[in-house]
C-alpha cells in the first residue's frame, strides 16, 4: 500500500480517537482512496519526525508528505480532482470556514473538558505522562479536577450541540443530501467524543447519532 | 413603487431594529430590487393582517404578499433568478441551515438578554405595554432585571460572537469575496444589536465592525 495515514491511537491500538484524524479518514474515503492506517501515540514524535513536525494526521501519499488535516484536505482537493468534491465550489468552501471556526472554538471547547480524564485512562503509561503535564500545564487545572467537574460541564455541551441538531432534523447531512467536508469536520469532534467518553453524550437514537451512522455508512465504514 | 416592505420601527421611526426585516432588506438589495419600506410596530396587527399573520417582515411584491424572512428570500430567490444568487448552489445553500440554526439558537439569544431593556425605551408607548408583557411573560423576568444584569450577559455574547470574528478575520465574508444570505443572516442579527444597544457591543474598528460596514457598502446602503 503506498498510501499511509499516522492516526492518533491509545493504549489499545484499535481505539482511534483524534477528531483531525477523522476529518483526514473520511476525505480519503470521501476521495474513493485507500490507505492503510499506522497507530500511533504522542510520545512517537520520531516515528514522524521525518514530516517536519510531531502532530497526526499526517498522510503519506506515495512521495508526498502531508501535515495538518485541513491541509491534507486541500491538498486531496486539489490532487484528486475527478473524485467527489469536499467542500464544493464557491460560496459552499467559504461558508466551511465558519463551521471549521465553530466546531473548534465552540465544539471542540465543550467537549474537551467532559472527555480529558477519560483520555488520559485510555493511553500509553508514556502517553499518560505526556498528556498530564501538557494538558494540566496549559488549563492550569488537575484531570481529577476535570473528572470532579464532569457534570457541569455536560450542560454546556448539549447547549453547543443545540444548532446542529435544529440544522439536522431538518436535512440528512450539514452539506444537505450527501456528506462533505463540513459533515467531516463536525463528525471528527464527535467522533472523538463519543469513541472515549465514559458516560453517554448523544441521545441514544437521536438525531446526532442517526448522522453520525449515515456518513459511517456513506463512506461503507459503518 | 409596487414594491412595499413592512419593517419594524421605533417610536423614532428612523429607527429599524428587526433582524429579520434586515434580511429581507439587504436580500431585496442582493437582488437589485428596489421598495419602500412602510414603518410598522408590534402593535399595528390591523395594518398588515391583509397577510394572515402579525409579523414583520411582510413583503407586497406588485400582486403577491409574502411573509416570513426565510419564505421571502426564498421566493426572491426563485422569482429573480437572473440577478445573482442569495444562496449559492448545493452544498451551500444547505451549510447555510447551519448558520441560520447557529444565528437564531446562540447568537440572538446571547444578543437578547443585553439589548432588550434598551428595545422597550425605543418602542411607541403602545407597544411598550405590547413588549414589556409579551417578553416578560417569556422569560419570567423582568425587564429592570435583564437590565441589572446586562454586564453578565455581556461575556456570553463575546463567546458566541468567536467563530464568527475567526471566520472573518480570515475572508472578507462569511460566503467569502462577496456577501450572501448567509451573511444576511448574521448582518441582521448584530444590526438589530447594535442598533438598539445603550452600551458599546463591537469593537470599534474591530472585525466585525469593518464586516458589517463592508456589507452595507457592497449593497450602496453605507
Amino acid at each position: 500500500m503506498s498510501r499511509l495515514l499516522y492516526d492518533l491511537a491509545g493504549a489499545d491500538e484499535a481505539v482511534r480517537f483524534s477528531p483531525y484524524c477523522w476529518r483526514t479518514k473520511l476525505a480519503l474515503a470521501h476521495k474513493n482512496l485507500a490507505y492503510e492506517t499506522i497507530p500511533w501515540h504522542f510520545t512517537d514524535k520520531d516515528k514522524i519526525a521525518f514530516s517536519g513536525q510531531g502532530q497526526v494526521p499526517v498522510l503519506v501519499d506515495a512521495e508526498k508528505i502531508v501535515t495538518d488535516s485541513q491541509v491534507i484536505a486541500e491538498y486531496l482537493e486539489t490532487t484528486y480532482p475527478n473524485e467527489a468534491s469536499l467542500f464544493g465550489e464557491p460560496p459552499a468552501r467559504q461558508l466551511t470556514s465558519f463551521i471549521k471556526a465553530w466546531t473548534e472554538t465552540v465544539l471542540h471547547e465543550a467537549i474537551r473538558p467532559v472527555v480529558m480524564p477519560d483520555i488520559y485512562l485510555l493511553l500509553t503509561p508514556a502517553d499518560q505522562v505526556y498528556y498530564r503535564q501538557t494538558r494540566e500545564g496549559f488549563y492550569k487545572r488537575s484531570l481529577e479536577e476535570f473528572a470532579a467537574h464532569r457534570a457541569e460541564a455536560l450542560g454546556p455541551l448539549n447547549a453547543a450541540l443545540k444548532p446542529l441538531k435544529i440544522t439536522l432534523e431538518k436535512q440528512p447531512f450539514i452539506a444537505g443530501l450527501a456528506p462533505n467536508y463540513a459533515d467531516h469536520i463536525v463528525f471528527g469532534a464527535l467522533k472523538w467524543a463519543t469513541t472515549v467518553s465514559s458516560v453517554p453524550l448523544l441521545e441514544p437514537g437521536g438525531v446526532l447519532e442517526r448522522w453520525m451512522g449515515a456518513v459511517l455508512e456513506t463512506y461503507g465504514l459503518a
